[in-house]
């Protein structure tokens, strides 16, 4: 399967939706258009020729384990100097760490290919990026200056070392200990699973954050601290020190992300230091959680895209029965299946997710860069605010779309896309973790009720819903967006009273956070998608009214809005109905008679 | 991962809800309610103790495939010598070949029980059923009396050659051969692909009954023939003789089912004998296809039983966070996972899906056994007609549930559902083809409306729906299904008005057939379940107001009844809305503006 970044889109996005410019130049990073535009069309080249053909192969071959060794697959080593030596891995990293300092709004675009080219190959970088924001922001300055220079290149990976077999979701639970010693380091020693590029044979060292108790912490999550525990220790010139008394135990068979090392890690008393205070770990590892949530969001993307593409692809070419209206292409034996309706409403589907989850995406990589870099205090905050509600929101659902697209991808291909060599049905595998992986689906729901919610009381939610309820007044007095204005509207004043319904019934009964928890947020996010898309065929109509030379684009946007509203938007009617189910239908069973 | 047939649901479903004492009794099987329970829990005894453990090798080993020969993985050798030994593979054969001509209705259950142990295993002698019944249906005595008793055994199996590279839905574009010879047999050439179980080492003889075309016969689907070639032409005294012209050119490298063989089939001069009037052979072929259909449904529900049991299995188990109300197992460091509303919601999503599907599998096969064994001609017509609008329902909505469940299954495992070892990711790349092949559920929507819906001009799904509402109309006079019994007659009205509009937009307009065609489906195949567990519910509660020794039991299915009722069905209201949504968002976007 080939992979074409989606660039025409992504400039639609990028400037016509969010005025990537503008948002530049507020940021003060010196970026502008022609610079962003250049950078995704190399971007493009380098996932689509360099990384994306190295995607099947991977999943074939998958890694390989060998006397605590991990060898990746063929090709990745040498895909992964040129992300180092072409300066990809530091688009995003701190500028005074040798980084690009590139905004999230740009580099979500960039990650969504390399996610769509292979999910396997970027594991690896992915969780770096994470790992350099938790050092930059948690870090000593000892530690910054000997571990993140080689981390903003790329050089040194890092990884994330939370779960433990008896701790997943529950932290609480975990009991990797860290024991003082005289000279300010830890000797860390206990077992970690499911550490995605724990061990991998790409860089010359791996820098391991992992989460351990101190002596005498307290119980709970409230006695969890992060170290910094590297596989090799620098030395004070930077370079490669000793090894340290950590290795790979085993790697994980998996149903996909073959191409992706997910280790057992065994730490046997190895030399860490603490990053951030102690007992704080949590909170340093949720600096990197919202980064590294937004980044498994757009590998539901990225997988909705390519799946996308494929099916696309298929339908034009293959040749089954005719239209229901007469032949289509007379000439030929068979009409392409594209002229079907119900190939129509798959396509359609995986379209306006694809897009939709695009316009999310940047919706809220803009938030992140604000919260980060607007140069006033209070818009920082407020951005902070609206990001950390829409992460949950963003994890879930573009997880849980690249997993639909996916799937609607083999659908469209028929018994071919049951087949390994053609490769869709690789990206319902490979995508199928991305909703489980950084926080279940169901934690990111609980999340968005529970902290995010009910923190303020719904405050985020109002400001939020006054924004799109502002856009949808002024597109609804466009006649040509007035029919789709009101229809976003209403959905927006149904969410608006479901919200403050479901702070009242949470109130009333914690239970009902639980059981309300999936409804809202997948009812949340329907109705995002909608005002995104609304605000999407706003822009279109100026175009098509300014006379663009490019109208068939746009025109695709109206109908693709239009679908949109009318044939997916009303799954947002089903999760609402089942979130007034209520709590009772859920916890009425006894434990013991959910089977005989 | 282990399976227990679920014996309990399954003498519920027989014997309280569809008294199939009484329905051997008007079939005149002599089968009775002792020997019926009797062999299935013997049949729950192979499938979990002889083919279930099977499974999980079955998916790393594979089929091998090697100089046309197929070796099928470990032990499959073994439970089919015992399937066919048993008497396993007779159950439903026509007694005149020594088959034990059990009812569907029964049978179900243990191909359900069949599906849920190893899909994979299950594919080798499930076509073998369709086989013979349409052999035994159009085929000579000729050939009937060579090839059908030893099919009818098991001793040989038998498979259904349609596809070819260029025609999947299509067969009007299928190109295989078949030349008259002088002695009334023909020399058949062609290949067929995805044929399953088309060279397997389980049997000394393979049947294959294959599409193709006669010399002149006319184009498109009215030129089709039905041939039976062997893979060891059957000497005068049933014996083996010689090898025919054909062979094994490959096996496919698939998502799952890699135990049972896909294969290409090559046809070269192979010689072959007409079953059925020449052009004929759809009509033929769609004697099996019912069967066939039908079957593939009961392999969702299979794949669903065994989800859940998997997840609930681990739910029970596994120790994470606290319940929202506080500890719930204040002794253990964490409480199991069932006592979590979002974990209730996958749980109750599963059984609730199981159960009901397995109650619209058992309505279904009801129909199929009186449309062949109903005493009075017109009672077998009306079977008949009540079984083909029900077919492609089942064909679909079970094999989309099985996926959902089984995918649910995985979510509930978490990180571990992603790994091969714990059986999970199995089962959902198992039942992805479910939604594929016999038919894609997107022809089987069509088929609902096309043939089914508007052959008829609604009159059957009428009768249906009055069928469904007189019981409605029953239950709502008793208090305590009320509630229960009004929300599903409120359904059955607006599934009533939807008939009629699909009906009407139809004939407007073709297109909207295949717009309206999947969410039609999915509407009444959910509307269909809340009738059957509004059946479910009074048959409870007639047994607890009798004062019934299974008090928990009975209780569980009011439970669930109001759970499916209250957070499922809400789905029909998005498929309602997306329906009305209509062709024209559809149709309206040119083929190359999908994308850019």
């Amino acid at each position: 399967m080939s992979y074409r970044a989606p660039l025409r889109d992504m400039r639609f996005v990028l400037h016509e939706l969010f005025d990537v410019g503008g948002h530049c130049e507020l940021l003060g990073n010196g970026l502008d258009r022609e610079t962003i535009d250049g950078v995704l069309e190399e971007a493009a080249r380098y996932a689509g020729e360099v990384v994306a053909p190295l995607n099947r192969n991977s999943d074939e071959q998958g890694c390989q384990f060998r006397d605590g060794e991990v060898t990746t697959p063929d090709g990745f080593r040498d895909a992964y100097r040129q992300y180092v030596d072409n300066g990809w891995a530091s688009m995003t990293g701190p500028v005074e760490f040798d980084g690009q300092g590139f905004p999230q709004l740009v580099a979500a675009c960039f990650h969504e290919m390399l996610m769509g080219a292979s999910l396997s190959f970027r594991a690896y970088s992915g969780l770096t990026e994470g790992a350099v924001l938790a050092l930059h922001t948690h870090g000593s300055e000892e530690l910054k200056r000997l571990y993140l220079p080689r981390m903003v290149s790329g050089e040194w990976t890092g990884t994330m070392c939370l779960t433990e077999p008896q701790a997943g979701t529950d932290l609480a639970l975990l009991r990797t200990r860290a024991e003082p010693q005289a000279d300010g380091s830890y000797k860390v020693s206990g077992s970690k699973i499911f550490i995605s590029g724990g061990e991998q044979d790409l860089t010359d060292n791996i820098v391991h954050l992992v989460l351990a108790r101190l002596p005498d912490a307290p119980a709970g999550v409230k006695g969890i601290s992060l170290l910094l525990v590297p596989k090799f220790i620098a030395r004070e010139d930077g370079s490669l020190g000793e090894r340290n008394a950590l290795s790979c135990g085993a790697i994980e068979h998996k149903m996909g992300i073959k191409g992706a090392s997910t280790c057992v890690m065994n730490f046997d008393g190895a030399t860490g230091w603490l990053v951030g205070a102690p007992n704080q770990g949590l909170a340093c590892m949720f600096t990197m959680m919202n980064d590294a949530r937004f980044q498994v969001g757009l590998q539901g993307l990225g997988i909705a895209e390519a799946a996308f593409q494929g099916a696309l692809g298929y339908a034009r070419e293959r040749l089954q029965s005719r239209a229901l209206t007469g032949p289509a292409a007379p000439d030929r034996p068979a009409d392409p299946i594209i002229v079907h309706p119900d190939v129509r409403r798959m396509l359609l589907t995986q379209k306006t997710l694809s897009e939709g989850g695009r316009m999310l995406a940047a919706y809220c990589a803009r938030q992140l860069d604000l919260e980060h870099g607007h140069p006033d205090a209070e818009a920082r905050k407020a951005a902070g605010k609206r990001a950390a509600l829409l992460i949950p929101i963003v994890k879930a659902f573009l997880t849980d779309l690249g997993q639909e697209v996916a799937s609607l991808g083999v659908q469209v291909y028929g018994g071919h896309g049951y087949i390994r060599e053609w490769g869709m049905e690789q990206l319902m595998r490979d995508s199928r973790i991305t909703q489980i992986y950084e926080g279940t689906n169901g934690i990111q729901a609980l999340d968005l009720i529970r902290r995010k919610l009910l923190g303020d009381g719904g405050a985020e939610l109002g400001a939020l819903l006054a924004e799109f309820s502002d856009l949808a007044d002024h597109a609804a007095r466009r006649p040509a967006l007035a029919w789709l204005a009101q229809a976003v509207q209403t959905r927006l004043g149904e969410w608006r009273e479901l919200g403050t319904e479901v702070i009242a019934a949470s109130q009333r009964d914690p239970q009902e956070i639980g059981a309300m928890s999936m409804d809202f947020l997948q009812y949340s996010a329907y109705v995002l998608l909608a005002g995104l898309w609304l605000q999407a065929a706003a822009r279109a109509q100026d175009a098509l009214e300014a006379g663009s030379g490019e109208a068939a684009f746009y025109q695709a946007k109206l109908h693709s809005a239009d679908f949109y509203v009318r044939r997916v938007l009303p799954r947002a009617s089903a999760h609402r109905e089942a979130l007034l189910g209520g709590a009772g239908c859920l916890m009425a069973m006894d434990e013991e008679s959910f089977a005989f």
